[in-house]
């Protein structure tokens, strides 16, 4: 892992397994990374303790944003009286509206903000973590919008900023085998969704994440 | 100014000139307006008076969302340390470099969480008030780039959201006439980038401001 190089990165890091990943994968490739991490209100905010684990390990120290947006209430992974589906995700390719779980423009706002800081430092470049492949509908995982949002911070900033999504087309088992190779700690990392001690086994990223680990 | 339709948006409302035009402009447009405004820790916090000053005028309650972003004390709009510049770009077409009042992908950051917003409430629209022809050398009011965010907002979205520029094309004589067709309450916005209780008279908005108002 060489941080002889001058080059920076933002990494928006959850503390769950993809984007974990990610964050080793830009270390790897030399980026001094600056660790920018949300609390939205999410149900598994206990993720944010798997960021603090995982960012103490690499000596970061993580950039954890606050955002109070009340309407975000409207997602099942937020409001705390609205029950997670049950796995009714997991299997791959299987066409279904989208979940519940879905957060409106997530991560159009959480890239936005990436951009901001990476301008700001004069990061080149973005990394995230959307997975198209073993995605659960959701519409801010699609290459094309990645694609899409790239052209326009191309025209809206000062700088030019990168928006690098190096795991989106693999499948939940080559992101883990690349975790492997990168010596990513991903015993510390969280993907339940439900607000929990322990993992609950049945909510989409439980079963998503056990699939990638048979 | 009619209520009988049942189409939303959101409009960014800073308690400018600009963003007073588009408020009124989407009432006029037959929509029931959400405004959302933002304290991002500018030094001109004084516009959020007018914000208030203006929704009560209209029955309105607005969304003020407190944005901590550290990194944005690279702008001299929010460094209290750093010195505004002093009119350096209000001739129109004057080609200068971004001047320091920029702040990393501000109208990109805003516009996702309205975006976010307009689809959890279910609003067809998000309105914003950036302006091509007298702008500062901002990247983020250039038409390009609202045509390319609304490309990835529409790959990225699960429901369709458009994005209306009213005053994007208008010289600020224009959108001068266009506040007082549409009878909206010039006076009581706010424009001055300096945190005094008067405009300075002397900072690029005031500038500009004057050059509308001849």
């Amino acid at each position: 892992m060489s941080k002889l190089t001058n080059k920076k990165a933002v990494v928006l890091f959850s503390g769950g397994l993809d984007s974990t990943v990610c964050l080793y994968w830009a270390i790897n490739k030399g980026y001094n990374c600056e660790i920018l991490s949300f609390d939205y209100g999410q149900k598994h905010k206990r993720e944010i303790l798997s960021v603090k684990k995982i960012a103490k390990k690499l000596n970061l120290k993580p950039n954890i944003i606050k955002l109070n947006l009340p309407w975000l209430k409207v997602s099942s992974l937020v409001d705390k009286c609205k029950k997670l589906p049950i796995s009714a995700r997991a299997e791959i390719g299987k066409k279904l509206s989208i979940p519940s779980t879905y957060v409106p423009a997530r991560n159009l706002m959480f890239a936005s903000i990436a951009v901001s800081f990476a301008e700001s430092i004069g990061a080149e470049a973005i990394v995230l973590g959307p997975n198209v492949l073993d995605y659960s509908g959701y519409p801010d995982c699609r290459p094309k919008f990645y694609e899409q949002l790239s052209k326009a911070v191309a025209q809206g900033c000062e700088r030019k900023v990168k928006i690098l999504t190096p795991i989106i087309k693999l499948s939940k088992s080559e992101i883990v085998k690349l975790g492997k190779k990168l010596k990513a700690p991903v015993e510390d990392t969280w993907s339940c969704y439900a607000g929990g001690i322990k993992p609950c086994g049945k909510c989409d990223s439980c079963k998503l994440r056990e699939k990638g680990f048979e």
